[in-house]
């Protein structure tokens, strides 16, 4: 697993790597971009849709983050929930707040399977 | 594929049910828990647990409802879709926060597989 | 979709279908095995493991069987997940039985996710 | 990733952790409750349920064990494979009866897949 | 479930469903283009990514289409795999080579849950 | 978790060892094939299968690789994805052509999520 250092990197990375840097206000790039930087082309179109996704709009950046997260955690994607876990709590997300996105997200994996499981037919005018 | 109406169930079922339409103000109570009536004690304990789950805390009842629909999309499964696209709409999610929520889900999606392709390491002090 | 009937198979999937009607005693195959039948090599070495991993030894064909639901169901495979909830059913599945599979099922699903969403370490010694 | 020892637990952590002590048998909770612990009436409700549907009924305890080892297998959750097995083995399963039960989580995954890659329709009658 | 016409389209949406109808020569979009219009920068986002990564490059586009639906199939989209399916098969993909595909899927499947089932560790030097 | 060394393995444990180092023409066996060898049953019959379909057919090796590859990324197994990747540039796999199906796979992650959240209707004659 190569993780591409700023050093090390050609600029069409670095290009990327400054765009991040600078929109999120940080010193280093996550090890995501990283990693993702074995494909330029990847890199750059993969942030260019995350910035653009993320901003804010008619959903709040907390709320935005948190969905990142349950969806994450959902995929069972282990870095994918630290990374987005550390946001959440960067943008104001309470250890009650974690607490109930927790308690929701163990919820809706018992119903959904349950459903799944029983085959409910979809209610009536949905 | 059974669905366990009213006017069919037994006592322990109807008592359930009763306190879904009076908690919710609905005139019938969806297909789940219809289908989940196969085994009351599962109905009963589910039914409870969601109650306690969804009740307003540190998270609006809107905020849950579209981390519900998060976790059940990326869950795959269709009927919580369904339903939970619709609960969320009765809450409030306007078509524009509609359409973000499913900007998020997606590229949530596409970095969560990235991220486990390439197996990126935790980022160092999450 | 193409579901390849007894009337139109070529001889080495009419083999196929005949071992599964004598082995399973039923007066036709299920339409898994006649979608399957678009690739003979894939239905023939399909149909053998499964014959040898559902044949009684440690574990009771009832067992075996629950357990291939639970999988199926906690793949979300609807198709899976209806004629495997049949064939336990046929091999005496009780409304009780299928009530507390789910409920495991269900219980699980929320464990699973909370656990992932914690990222919980694995206790010592396991 | 914080977890919560008895000693410093809150009264409300700690009376759900005497009380999973008392009902396994064990001299300290697993991660699992000690990372649940950050969230005291996610941690009660989820021991409250998991205690009810893991009681005898009419499934025995090993059975239901291992058809909670199959779906979080299924679901690929490292920790709960792990805590499980483990827990699978103390109640009695054996190297054969694990051997089977991945037999079978193999065979479900290979059949559940191709039964949705092809669309497979579900059999008439179920 | 919305799907919006081109008769019915606003100018931006009308904009992206002609760059698709002319990119790949068909005479109207598919549904999942008619769905995603409900939010049309989504709409336009996910149209220019995948025009960029689907287009010719180290890989051809047969591979490049297979490769979409395998991952289309192990994730369960059923839309998918059924839109993929013809995709590739209007690229070239012989009905052999569907079967060898689905083989091999069905293969990847068992093997992926009985290697997280026995929590194998990675090969050292990988 | 027990690897079982071909120098403690029984004969028919040693006898896929064998057939697997000869077919591949390698010193030593994979990690999964000695976790998968606590039961014999199930490592001879899986190896025989793996054999099977990764033969050269209409699919060259190469592309049955990267086939394998995104359906295990797409599964999440972290140890398939590690395998299947070496395995995968051992046959060929440039890093461009690493890149392209990277971008793929995240593609396809992306448009399955929200063809499922908008619950998109099969297109016509599909």
């Amino acid at each position: 697993m190569a993780l591409i250092e700023y050093a090390d990197a050609a600029p069409d990375v670095r290009e990327v790597y400054d765009d991040i840097k600078a929109t999120r206000g940080v010193a280093d790039v996550n090890n995501f971009w990283k990693a993702l930087a074995v494909h330029p082309p990847t890199l750059k179109r993969t942030w260019e849709s995350l910035k653009q996704v993320m901003a804010p709009g008619a959903l709040d950046p907390l709320t935005k983050e948190m969905l990142y997260l349950a969806a994450s955690a959902a995929a069972g994607c282990a870095y994918c929930t630290a990374s987005h876990t550390a946001a959440a709590r960067a943008k104001g997300m309470t250890d009650a707040m974690h607490g109930e996105l927790l308690a929701v997200l163990g919820m809706a994996a018992e119903t959904n399977r349950m459903a799944e499981a029983l085959r409910v037919p979809i209610d009536q005018g949905l």
